[in-house]
This record gives structure tokens, C-alpha cells and sequence, in this order.
């Protein structure tokens, strides 16, 4: 193995001018590019968020962002971050520190990679401007790593800036939201969006427990389609060899064929895809669609509460493990914390209905609810059940796609479901129409082509139990859960008519 | 709450002619289709695979697939399917089962789900054609909960036979891969196919929490993209709005701009699209792709070996959670058991060349493995090291993509790997140039007009840690894992050049 030390001596030497007279040689400079060189078991790396008082007198090593730097006559003082943690270091002229060193290190663009050796040092009074508060770092060694361009397009500070209210003249720079994204991997650096996609990650993982601890089975369907569902509006089409097919919207047939296919419990975490041409805080084109559909025996309660334990489940699992995140977020974008009930609250369409109505909005007993009705509804509950999560069950079967069960005792509601988080829908479920011949005839009175459906049909045709199911939007549950105000900032690279950069 | 009972009896007695003389009146017959009229909580439900003898002689509900019957004279003998478990029923003409409910029961088409009420009883001989082999159902209630059409186009036990080496001849029906397809909510019921699911499953499951636990975080990244990567050759175009776009070929370059972007450590798992017009046992169309990306702090072996101790555990928890699973699929598809070692096997490219060449394959020094000698070198390692997984590290550089980092000390080869399972490559990885500069000089090395890939290489103009990954065909792995002779047995919907259906 190469030693380490040497190369860089011998890559400093060659600016002899400067190494001469320089005590820090050796100490500082551009490491060449890492290419695997050498493997250096030796030196182990100490993470930013272990700096505190209990390792105050070491030596340690630190690879970390050059966050700020700021120089003032024989001392330049670096703020180091490492996802959502920071620390101050400070380089002081000294018997080993060289002023060329110092020099050197106030020059490093922000941005760049820097390896530091160090010794923790406590500090008399917190330093409020860092994650870490009761230490610095002494450097005896700074190497560049990897250089970042000296003008960047945003600032990581103005990005990561809490949105206050008292601020309301705007004097603090903000980043607009295309700017945000035009320079997408500067944006994801700021503390917020590491815990934000650090969360996201956390819900898919938490469904997955919660469906895999009740016996559902992961599977994977198709995005590629032969035939555009749901009528053909909104669909992308793909040119496939000589012919064309389309984007799926949903995997709802392939989830229903696996019930059909005695899988029972299935659920998929995939892209879902929308042509659709809406500029709104909440659409986008492509988002994580998590969905799952289930057998029952005898009544659909059976899956709606399924899944709305399952969404307890999730509440409990980011409250209890996220809360570093949550506190993150907040910081910057401040909300109520998320409240929930357990077991989740149901309640009936026409219960909804009737909230309204008490407060003079009327919607028809078969009528869907509007978009600022959902989010009046949203706050009747919270006021009156103190819960931002809740089921709105016996939607209008009017208002439902033809596959729905129509209700067996109210010929004008059906068996499905939606659920709201914050006042926003996040899941549309229901009982599936599970017999050929019912759900021919229901095609039929919403006056579809059968033979466009006859695959679909065809999937119930040799045996299927009954089940229902539902699709939720990851984005969106993000989105709602930390109340923030648009789907853009909790899809990484997000996609709307507008955008598919970067 | 309606009684169950009486909704049944008057459904019965509408056709009087029969019921009159029936003593088994309200104990059979087709169910209305359960449109969630009642709740039937006081009624449990036991799984087929908790019949055996420790419940002889209690009364339990059984809803299951009728899988075959057969009636002689009074009696007609039922096999019960749930998943891949069977069990006999009897219906024995008695003092409470009718002559009537007999014939009822054994023209039930096959396929049908049923809710049987039986008791449970023991069975001198072993019944060697079903899973539960020392108990029977002694039948006191057959009802229909959905019928399935009586002509099926394949026949389950035919699409479950084993493919033996005895039945050369070919006497025993076989299924043909086109037949299952075109049909397959009826192939995917078969044992073999509900068990290949679940491991399918499983190896998603155990490739995350393997990389979670070792701090990985999850992402999503868009398969809606606007430039065609990798040169526009195999891509699948996108009707987008008024313009196009393309479908991703691979998250790469989104995984590599989270590393830009200070995750760290990531993965995705997520559907990959290859416009390529291969018709083989081992191309699809549209593929789950398990791919992940990680900083590392000198040497990209830092990552190699995370991916391959993950490939481990992979392998450990299909041995300790998947035994059922593999010993069913092996009973249709003999194969050996899948041998691994532990810490995984690492050969060089020149090791690999070296042992072909002692058997009489040259390879040329900077010239890649052709599929045979990919499937000798396999069988090579697998009799010298007893391992069906191995890495293949330091690939020559001529033959791996512009981004892949060259060896600093060989400049005919790369820091880039291959990992093979039975001697098929399963995933292909690199440490990626993490400089611009050099990147832009290795592109115009490859002749790439640079101008085309900008936004890659400006993803690493503000500072990026050196980083490795790789991306796994989830489908592959399944297929090799078990020794399957083709990838459309792993994925659930198949998609090549000419299907796209179902």
C-alpha cells in the first residue's frame, strides 16, 4: 500500500516556492482525486453529530461540507456541515499552523469537500450558530477533497431559512421554488430537505411493516399498458417497437388480478403516472403511488380499517422515530404538529354532509365535495374530534367509477371510502365489483364500450373473493403530514406539465 | 345486523319445488354476491394449513378454491385449495346431508371459492395427493361465494406439474410458457407461482432492511426524463404534453445526484425501462430495477463489499425465511440449492481470463465475457470455491461506460465490478468520476458530444464525495436464485417486444 503522506509531500513539493518557507507543508492542500488509491484502514472518520463535549481533548478526522468560511487577520473561522449538523472550526497562525495555511483554507470555495484533522475543544459559550454547540474544532490538517465552483446559484443559508411570518416585508432573501429546483442537489443540502426525504423514505418503510406484519405480499405491476384504463383521458402514450401502449395510471387491475389470483393481501410501492394539465400545489404528473388491495369475507369494514390502522401505524412510527426530523422541518416551516386518533375516526358521507350544512354549506346527498369543502370539513373534525386524520366512508356511488359495490341498503351511496389528512384527500378505495355480470351491467349504465373493458371483466371470471383496496399518493402524505404548502417540496425531482428537469 | 340464516332459507324457498323435499334446505347452495350486507363477526374463518390432527373432531369454516371434485354414487369427494395448501371434504349422503346437496356440491365448477362448514376428522392413511395429509372435512355446509366459469383454459394441475427428467417423452400435459401468460391469474395459483411471489417478495424486503440497517436511506427518482441517457440507443419515447420525453433506462443519474446532494447512502427500487428488441430467456422490456449508490471515504471496495455482504444476507434470509417457498418451487423445478460463501467470493477480471484460459477460452485483455464464457467461468468457480455467487472485480476500462473511474494503476482496467449468481451477471457497478473535469475528458475520450450530457456532469460542479453503486435486476436474481430457465417465471406481468398484456 501507498503511504498517503508521502504523495502529498512530494505533490506539495513541486510548488517549491511556496512549500520553502511554509511549516504547515504536508498539512493542507488539494488532495489529488480520490481513485481508490490507497484504502487508509487507518484512519477512521469521526461524524460531525458525535462532536460534543464527551470527545473534548481528541484528535479527530472529519470529512464535511466547507459550510462558511470567514477570515480575520491570522484566523479563519469554518463552519463544517454534514447533512443537518454542523460545527465550527478554527484555524489559528501558530508553531504549526502557517499563515499560507491559513490563507489557503479562507480561499476553499463553500461548497467543497474538505477532509480536517482537528482536536475538540470546548467552548466557554454555546455557539449558537451550529448544530454542535459546546465545541469547536482546533484544525491541524485541511485537504480538499473535492473543489465546489465558486459562484453557486443559490445559497445553502437562504435555502435553509425559516419561513417566519414576522418576516412578512421579505427582507430576508428567499429561494423560489424554480430556482429551488432548477439547482435541485444545491436545494437538497439544506437541513430541511435531508430530513424531509429522510421521512419520506421512513413512510414507505413503516406501510411496508404495517401491510407486511398482516401478511401482504409485495409484488410489482407493469407501467407499461397495452390499453389506456379509465377511458383513455389523461394517459401518456409510449411509442413501443412498431406499435404504441401507454403509462399506467394506477396499478389497480394488476392488484385486483393478484387478488383473483388467491394472493389475498398484496401492495405495491410504484410510479403512477397522470397526463394530466394541472398547475397546482398538489398535481403532478408522476408521483409514488402506495397501493394496496385485499381480500375480506364478509364487508369491506374489514379493509377500510385495515388501512386505517395502518395509517395509525405510520403517525406512531414518524412521531416516535422522526422526531429530530419533524423538529428539523418545523424550524423552517413551522405547523401544527399531526394529530390522530387511535383507533382512526370514521365517519359517514352524510354525517360530513350534515357538518356542513350546520355551518351553511349544503352539498347534495349525491355529490362529490368540492376541493374547499374537503378542507372546511377538514377543520369542522379537527375542531370538533381533535384529529387531522380521518375516514369518510358511503361516498355518493354517483360520484364513483362503475367498478364500485353500489351500497346493498342505499341505492344512491356505494361501498368506498376516501381519507383525508390535514382536509386533503390522500386515498379513494372501495369494495370492488367482484362478478363478471354485475360489474358488466354497472359498465354498461355508465355507458362504457365493454369490449374496451373485456380484459378486466375477464380477470373475475374464474372465481374471485370479494375485496377492496385503495391507493395513496407518498408525496402527499408528506406533504400533509408536516403541513407543508406544496407536493414540489416533498418530491425529489418532481414532474408536472412544466418540468422533467432535472 | 340481518340474519344470515334466514336471508338464505327464503332465497331457498323461492324455488320450493326443491327445498320442499330437502333436508339439507339452508346448508347449500350459491350465496348472493357479498356486497358488505353483514358484518358476521361471531364466524371465524380457519386457515387450510391449520388442519391437521391437533383440531380432529371440531367444526370449523373453511373459505377456499374448490380444486377438484369428484362424486361416486352418495359421496363426493371435494379438494380444498388455499395458496398452495390442499385438504380433502367429503360429502357423505347422511340424515343431514341430502342427496340433492350432494349433486349441488360436485357440480360446482372448478375454481369456485366456497365457504365450507365441516368437521374436522382423522384419516387412517396418509392422503398423499393433498398438503394436509392426515385430516379430512366431513361437510355439513357447501356454499358458492363466487362461481367460476366451467371451461377453464388451463387447468391448474396441469400448470403445477413437475418438470421431471423421466417424463422425456413428454406424456404428462405441459403448459406453455404463452398459454400461462395469456392466463395467468389462473397460472399464478398454482403452489410453485404463489411461492415464487412471496420469495420475490422477500428478496425486496431483505435487500432493504439489509442496506436500512446500514443507514441507506430510500428514494424516488423519476422514470419520466428528458433527455435520453447512455447515448438515446434503447430508450422508450414518451408523448409529454405538447413535447416528448423518455422513459429512465436506470436511476443512475438520479441516484448519483443524492450522493451530490449529501445523502450519503441511497437506493431505490423502481421500475427500468429497455426499449431493446431482445428475445431471450433473460431480457425484459420493463423490469424492477434494486439499485443503490454510496459515498465512500478512499476506496470503492468500501462499497463493493457492502453490496456483496448485502447479497449475503440476502441469501442467509432466503435459506431461514423462504425453506417452504424454495422446497415447493423445487418440487416443480428441480434445482441444486443455491451455495454462497460468507464473506462472498472476490476474484479479478485477470483471475477470471486466467482460469478460462487453462480450459482453452482466451479472453483478450481489455475484451469482455461473452455470456458462454460468463456461464463456464461460472461453473469454473462454482467446482473450485463451491459458490453460485462471486464478484468479478477490475473490469478492462475499454469495455465499461465513459463514467466508470480507470484504475490509477492499470490503464487498461477500471474500478468497476460485476456479481454473477450461476454464472449470469446479476449486477453490474463502478466507482463513477466524481470530478467534471476529468469526467468531461473520459466523454470526449468516448467520443460523447458533451454538450448532451451537461446536466450530468454539472451535478458534480459543487463538491461530491467519491462514490460507487450498482443496480440489480430484481427479477434475475429470483430467476437465478431458484435455477429457473426463464425470467418471465419472476415477473409477475411479464413485459418483452411482443407482450404488453396482460
Amino acid at each position: 500500500m501507498l503511504d498517503f503522506s508521502t504523495i502529498l509531500e512530494v505533490e506539495c513539493t513541486a510548488d517549491i516556492s511556496i512549500c520553502s518557507v511554509d511549516i504547515s507543508v504536508g498539512k493542507y492542500g488539494n488532495l489529488p482525486l480520490i481513485r481508490s488509491e490507497t484504502k487508509h484502514n487507518e484512519r477512521s472518520f469521526t461524524p460531525v453529530s458525535d462532536l460534543n463535549k464527551s470527545v473534548s481533548g481528541k484528535t479527530v478526522w472529519i470529512r464535511a461540507r466547507l459550510h462558511t468560511s470567514r477570515s480575520r487577520g491570522k484566523q479563519c473561522f469554518i463552519v463544517l456541515r454534514q447533512k443537518e449538523f454542523t460545527v465550527q472550526a478554527i484555524l489559528n497562525v501558530s508553531n504549526i499552523v502557517s499563515k499560507s495555511m491559513v490563507k489557503f483554507s479562507s480561499g476553499v470555495p463553500k461548497e467543497s469537500i474538505v477532509d480536517v484533522e482537528a482536536k475538540v475543544s470546548e467552548v466557554p459559550n454555546n455557539i449558537a450558530s451550529c448544530s454542535q454547540q459546546d465545541v469547536e474544532l482546533v484544525v491541524s490538517q485541511l485537504w480538499v477533497v473535492s473543489l465546489s465552483a465558486p459562484q453557486l446559484p443559490l445559497q445553502i443559508e437562504d435555502a435553509a431559512r425559516p419561513e417566519k411570518p414576522e418576516d412578512e416585508e421579505g427582507l430576508n432573501i428567499r429561494v423560489n421554488q424554480d430556482t429551488r429546483l432548477d439547482n435541485r442537489i444545491l436545494d437538497l443540502r439544506t437541513p430541511t430537505n435531508q430530513a424531509i426525504y429522510r421521512l419520506e423514505g421512513g413512510v414507505c418503510r413503516l406501510f411496508r411493516e404495517a401491510l407486511t406484519n398482516k401478511g401482504f405480499v409485495e409484488i410489482h405491476t407493469p407501467k407499461i399498458i397495452s390499453a389506456a384504463s379509465e377511458g383513455g383521458a389523461n394517459v401518456f402514450t409510449v411509442s413501443y417497437f412498431k406499435g404504441s401502449a401507454y403509462l399506467a395510471q394506477s396499478p389497480q387491475l394488476y392488484k385486483q388480478m393478484a387478488i383473483a389470483a388467491d394472493f389475498e393481501k398484496v401492495f405495491t410501492v410504484g410510479a403512477v403516472f397522470r397526463a394530466e394539465d394541472s398547475n397546482t400545489h398538489r398535481h403532478l404528473t408522476e408521483f409514488t403511488g402506495l397501493d394496496l388491495e385485499m381480500a375480506f369475507h364478509y364487508h369491506y369494514h374489514e379493509v377500510m380499517m385495515t388501512i386505517g390502522n395502518m395509517f395509525t401505524e405510520i403517525f406512531k412510527g414518524l412521531r416516535d422515530q422522526f422526531k429530530n426530523e419533524i423538529s428539523i422541518i418545523n424550524q423552517q416551516y413551522p405547523a401544527e404538529p399531526f394529530a390522530f386518533l387511535d383507533p382512526p375516526l370514521v365517519l359517514e358521507y352524510n354525517e360530513g354532509r350534515k357538518m356542513l350544512a350546520e355551518v351553511g354549506v349544503e352539498v347534495g346527498e349525491e355529490e362529490d365535495l368540492s376541493t374547499p369543502s374537503e378542507k372546511l370539513l377538514g377543520r369542522l373534525v379537527k375542531a370538533k374530534y381533535d384529529t387531522d386524520f380521518y375516514i369518510l366512508d358511503k361516498f355518493p356511488l354517483a360520484v364513483r367509477p362503475f367498478y364500485t359495490m353500489p351500497d346493498p341498503q342505499n341505492p344512491k351511496t356505494s361501498n368506498s371510502y376516501d381519507m383525508f389528512m390535514r382536509g386533503e384527500e390522500i386515498l379513494s378505495g372501495a369494495q370492488r365489483i367482484h362478478d363478471p355480470v354485475f360489474l358488466t351491467e354497472r359498465a354498461k349504465h355508465h355507458g362504457i364500450d365493454i369490449s374496451t373493458i373485456a380484459a378486466y371483466i375477464d380477470a373475475f371470471k374464474y372465481g374471485c373473493p370479494p375485496h377492496a383496496g385503495g391507493g395513496i399518493g407518498l408525496e402527499r402524505v408528506v406533504m400533509l403530514y408536516l403541513g407543508l404548502d406544496n407536493i414540489r417540496k416533498t418530491s425529489m425531482f418532481p414532474r408536472d406539465p412544466k418540468r422533467v428537469t432535472p
